[in-house]
Order: structure tokens, then sequence, then C-alpha cells
């Protein structure tokens, strides 16, 4: 293990990252800037060493891939390819070009003469960052917690020891030369329990997990601490009445098939009754053609039995279950259900989907906005895949996670969901006890172009 | 009990506002606006059996008291005075008159040709508040959740029983003429655990907490939904060593006596070294000749005792312990430490702040800007008492409480804290697969006075 992960405890981690905090605050943008560029040039002198210990995680996840004891998958997501090498240089850089989210005045109010009242943009405080397998995302959150004025833990999996050793020291080194406080970013690889950290609510303000269903599903559970991101991702489609045939065939397939594992494909199908034997045999067929399983309820297998599907696509039809509608299959498989129209297609969303990105496929603007409107996910969507949510095509530049949270921030998340405010008041010896009923009553006027 | 308050199980009260949610979110604001109109028409009309159920509460609790099992300020907070009647009645429509929060529009960007992504603000979803005493309370949140669009589970204190099934069949029954759906408003007073409302986060979104630091505190460890308000206010005034006398004394006094039991009272006096022998002596025979009690620690009380101030006083001064600068005395008593400087003031707020508002006494804007940046509280005060951190003060107009927390909303929260975003993607069949490296770009434009 490197010496730039720390053994610490659990609490001292937590409320050395809460003391840097205050430093980093007061740290400039210009500064921080040019912390990421003494990351990013530290990295790129030491790639070869980097990959090295990359190499080695990988040869230890081959024998645990043969010996049954890990998916192909997660071993596949462990490898720091040339691509994912060279998007995250370039990343680092791109974090560092963004505006400095810091310190933006985002309301002004003149209270009385000499008072004034300004709500600035301010870091969180402290993130908590888990992830498992992909070594790359250390130098993204590093970039994205420095620029915003965060600082951050990094407890990575075992899984990526040796590459995550190697990069927190060639990270720990390269802010060493900077002004970032020394505490700014930990690197925690220790054998303790991840429960620990998630204990320690005095200090940790957010949790961003990075990983599979079952490790956010963990973190969420086990902490009081607030946790960014999203455990399921069980997007719906609802093909109205009146949708574009080859809108339709095109936006699900591209939708169940463009990345089957990811959070934004779709897992639900939901048909309007009068479009079950028109439109829906003809989606079948296209969804079928591309290898997805269909899963159908009663009505949706009775149309497309008695449609003009040939016979051996409808041999391949298979019987949904219950469960069908709540699982976020990340295959290719897709559940199929009639409904009645779109009251019934809101009423089955808000019952089964993860709030993550739903969909609706019509020619109707007036449907479209009622749809919009009533479902109530962070990503409604009208004529367009859902594989679209993603910060990067929202053209955030970057993103910390797509959240399903109901507060704070939600969808692809960027640098604004790690930022939160304070008021400041500036004065010249007001007390309150000279205002109110029948005494000096308050201006509360907008200040126009403010600065402070 | 009153018919308008229901004893279904917690659960089905739960869905049934997340039902209720869903058909909330597409009624216009003209028609929220209505409702919040027949509310207070309604009430104005039943002002005399209201007021007969309060002083039933009333004659309640002063048994109570009288037994001394209740406090008799909790008793005083039951009552619906005269003015507290017109100020609830007034306050509905004041928030009637808030700018609708609903459906503006915070982002527009033309993904592609034709596939235009909007962010646009949207109702939170499903709010649980939880008070205690104060009966005007469930007009003043009804109000503001109907104008956020979000719909609400009231669930009153046994203490305010008469009061609260007379307001809340006043409600109902007003409620019942307007467009707003039957589930939106549900006020429950069953003798269930609250842990069993407070355990249903599959459909409540928000809990707001609104009462003494006990219940704040029990409800944050006892739910998994995020909880906006704060427990504990423990604030600090730092006297820098060049801070002016005459606003040093009149902000430390009005801050800690125009309402000692207001979480925004000062708590904590911080003296630099320089100023102990100086200025503290003054600011100190001010608090005395208010009746404030000193807990010194051993610097300042060894300067106090080596000042000129008059023996009576000095006989006055108590020694301060350990627990004494983390304890919100809500009442006239006042900590007093003596510390090396700024930094030792950041150090100590950090570490013993409940991050609700912080107050520095200064002549030097330099030294002020460096304490408003690194100290990390809601508010961060120049020259100012912390008794302006609140909603009406600010200018907000209303306030759903006053939040403690990192993320979401901190500070005075008005309606922009109950509201959230979502994402609306507007296509025409477009599909992820179609761009991306080597295939069509993003055009990522901004779209000047988007229009939905």
């Amino acid at each position: 293990m490197s010496s730039a992960t720390t053994s610490a405890a659990p609490a001292d981690i937590a409320r050395t990252a809460a003391i840097s905090s205050r430093t980093l605050k007061a740290v400039s943008g210009d500064d921080r800037n040019a912390a990421l560029t003494a990351i990013h040039e530290a990295l790129k002198r030491s790639k070869d060493v980097i990959l090295a210990a990359n190499q080695q995680d990988m040869e230890a996840a081959q024998k645990l891939v043969d010996a049954g004891k890990m998916r192909q998958s997660l071993a596949k997501r462990l490898f720091l390819s040339q691509s994912k090498w060279e998007s995250m240089l370039e990343g680092i850089l791109d974090v560092r070009d963004l505006e400095d989210p810091v310190g933006k005045i985002t309301l002004a109010r003149k209270i009385d003469d000499g008072l004034d009242l300004y709500r600035v943009t301010s870091p969180i405080g402290v993130l908590l960052v888990i992830f498992e397998a992909r070594p790359e995302v250390i130098a993204n959150i590093a970039s994205l917690a420095l620029k915003s004025g965060n600082t951050v833990i990094l407890k990575g999996g075992k899984e990526s020891a040796n590459s995550f050793a190697a990069i927190a020291q060639v990270v720990s080194d390269a802010l060493a030369t900077t002004n970032i406080p020394s505490g700014a970013v930990q690197l925690v690889q220790t054998r303790e329990d991840i429960n620990a950290l998630l204990d320690q609510d005095q200090y940790i303000d957010l949790v961003v997990p990075r990983g599979s269903n079952e490790l956010v599903r963990f973190i969420k559970d086990h902490t009081k601490i607030p946790v960014l991101g999203h455990a399921d991702g069980l997007c719906a489609i609802y093909v109205h009445e009146d949708a574009d045939e080859e809108k339709a065939k095109r936006v699900i397939v591209d939708a169940k098939t463009d990345y089957p594992a990811a959070c934004n494909a779709v897992e639900t199908l939901l048909v309007h009754q009068s479009a079950a034997t028109t439109l829906l045999p003809k989606i079948a067929a296209a969804l079928l053609q591309a290898g997805v399983s269909l899963r159908c309820d009663s009505l949706s297998k009775a149309a497309l039995q008695s449609s003009s599907l040939d016979s051996e696509m409808k041999a391949m039809l298979q019987d949904a279950v219950p469960e069908d509608y709540d699982t976020e299959f990340l295959e290719l498989t897709l559940a199929i259900k009639v409904v009645n129209g779109l009251d019934d297609a809101v009423l089955h969303i808000g019952e089964h989907s993860s709030g993550h990105t739903d969909c609706i496929l019509t020619e109707n603007k007036e449907v479209a906005e009622a749809f919009m409107t009533r479902v109530d996910s962070a990503g409604v969507y009208w004529n367009a895949s859902t594989r679209f949510a993603d910060g990067f095509r929202y053209g955030f530049g970057t993103e910390v996670g797509i959240s399903t949270n109901k507060i704070h921030a939600r969808g692809p998340v960027g640098l604004e969901g790690l930022m939160i405010y304070k008021y400041q008041l500036r004065g010249n010896g007001q007390v309150a006890g000279d205002y109110g009923s029948g005494k000096k009553p308050f201006l509360h006027e907008t200040i126009e172009n403010p600065q402070i």
C-alpha cells in the first residue's frame, strides 16, 4: 500500500477533512485551478507506473473471474485503457476550465441603509466518495471536488487496490506542491468497515457512491449523511395511441439496445390499448430483430399473438410476472404492458418508476405536456430516447453522477450539485430591536449589479 | 375529533398524498391561488368556533401547567391571540400573492436541431409537517404547500388537539369546494406513533418539524426521509481587536436580549485577547445591566476582575464549564471566551457552532471578509445582530423554517425551499446512438427567451 493512502481512524480522517475544508474555502480560484494543472501534469508523467499497477489489478481480477468469483463486466471496468487514460487526463483540464462556481452572488438585497444581505454560493464542505472498480474516477472526482472548494475523502474498493494506490501517490505528491491544504484530498484504503466512515455525519456533509446498485443501496441504508446518486434506473416509455411508427421503433430500440447496462436504458414499455394491435406488432418485431426478449402482460401478448407478426417471433414472446415491472434488467429484456391511456400510464410510472427518466411517444403536444407535467421523474422526455439522460449529453461537461433524489439536485449532476450558499449580512451596528411594528421599516430593495 | 382529521393507517395516508401529488402537479396556479382564497374566507367566517376550541386547549394546558406537567412557555404558544389570528389570515393572502414558483424555466439548451432541453421548477412532492403547540402553523404551512404544488400531511401535537381539529375541519371543507385534489392536505391526529409516518420514505419526500429542539432531534434520528430544519441554534459573536465599542455593546445586547428563546439569539461571545481588557469590560457591564448572566473562561474572568468594572458586577461573574460552549441557553445566559485572534475564533466556531448564524464585529473589511469566507454557517454577519436571521427580516415574506442543513436549502427557507426541478427533453424521434465520436455532434446552444 502506498504511503499516500491513509490508514488513520475514520473519525480522524473525517475531522481532518472538516478542518481542511475551512482552509480550502479561503483558497482562491486560481490556486484551485493551479492544483488541477499540477495533478494533470503529474499523472501524465507517471503514466507507466500507474498502468503497471493497473496491470497487476487486472491480473488479480482475471484470476477471480477464472475462478468464478468475479463478473467479467466488473473486471472490464477495472481496465485503464488508452482511451480511458486520455479522457481522464482531458477531464481534469475540462473541469479546470469551467467557470469558478464559488462565491457567485445569487441574491443581493438592501435590508436597510447600510445593511446589505447577499446570498453567495459556497462549497458544501466535506464529500465522501465511495467507489468500486473504476480507478479513473479518482482523478475525475478529485478535480470536481477541488474546483468546487470541497474537501473529499476517496474510499476505493479492493478490486482496484494497486491502481488506486499508484494514482493516490501521484495526486498526493502533486498537491503537496500547491496551496491546497494537505487534508483536502484523502485517499483511504483500509480494511476498516465502510460503516465507520458512514457514521461520521458530524463531519461529512455528502456521500457520493459510484458503483453498483447494491453499493448505492447499502450506503443509503447505512448512513444519516445525505447520499447523492441513484440505486435504480427503471425507465419507462409510454407509446400513446397517435405515436409515429418510425420514431417509436427507433427511439425504443435505441433506448433498449444502445447500452443495455446503463441506468438510462428503458426497462418498461407501456402501450396505449388502441396501439396494441397497430403499433405494438411493428415495435415488437424491431425489438425482437435487435435481440431483445419481450415479457408481455396478457393484453399485449394477445394483441401480438393475433397480429401479423411472423410465427417464429410469436414463439419468442414471454409472459411477464408482476416483478418484471419493478426490475432493472440491465440486459436485452423489456417488460411490456397495455394501459388504458395517459392516466393509466402516469399511474403505472408513479407506482413503479425509480424517478430517473421516463418518456412519452406522441404527436399530440397537449398530451405530451400533460405527461411531462404529471410524471414526477428527474427526466421527462417527449419523442426522444431515454439514453440522452447524461451530463455530457446535456452539455454539463462532466458529472458527479445522476441523482434520483427529490431534494437538492436531480438528474445528471454537475459542479452545481456540489455547491450550496450562505447568507452574508453586512451592517454597521444594526440591531433587530430597532425594527418592526411601530419602529423602523425594512427596505427590502434589490441591489442592482451587486459587488462585494 | 373532527371528521376532517384522518385516522387511516400511516401507509395509506402517505400513499394517498403521493397519488394526490401527481394530480396536484397539473393544477394551475390560478386554481391553487383560488384554494388559498377559499381557505382564508372560510377561516374568517369560522373565527368563533376556532377560538372556542382554542379556549378548550388553553384550559387543558393551564391545568397541566398548574400540576407542573407543562412549561408555561409551551402553554403560551398554544394561544391563538387576536394578533396571531390576524397575522395567520394575512399570511395566507401574502403567500397567495407571491409569484407562482411552479414551472419556471431555469435552463434552456438546444442539444441538437429539434432536440431541446429545459430545466423547469417543480414541486418536491409530498411534505410531512410535524408540529407541537402552535395551531396557526396549520394555515401557514397548508398555504405554503398548496402555493408550491406540494401535497402535505400535517401531524399535530396533542396539546393543540381541539384547535387543530377545528381548523382542520374548516380547511378541509373549504378545499372541497375547489379544484385541489382531496388528498392534497391531510390532517392527522391519531394516537399512532409518529414513527409510523416517519417510516414512509417510499412516499414522503421531505419532513419539516416545527417545534422544540427535542422534537427536531427525535425526528432526525428516526427517519430516512430528508429533514428540513434545525435542532440547535448555537450562534456566536466574535469581537475583533478593533471592534467599535458602541456597535459592539448594542449588537451583543440586542443579539442576547431581544428574544432570548429564539434560535438566532447569541449564545457564545468570543473576544480577541487584545480586546479583553479594553472592550470586554464595557460589553460585560452593558450585558450585566441588561440582566444577562456571564459564564467566563479563566482569561476573560481575569481580565474582567482586573478591570474597572464595579465590584458588585465582578461578584456576578460565573465560571464557564466546557459544556457551556456547546449549550443553547435560550435564556439570559452568555458564555464568554478569549481567543488569540481570527484563526482561533474560526476554529472555535467550526468546532462548536450549529451552523446557524455567526457574526464578527470589526472595522477591518479584510478581516470581516476572511471571517465570512471561512466560517461555514448558513448566516455569516459583519457588524449586525444575529437576530436578523429570519425569513421576514430577509424579505422572503414567509418562511417554512430555518435550515442548518448543508444541502438543498440553508438559513431562512421560503417557498424556494419547497421546490426542485425536472429536466424536460423535447425531441422529434432522436436517438442517442446517432451522436458521439465520429457521428453527429451536440450543439449545446443556449435558447434565448425560452418559451414552452
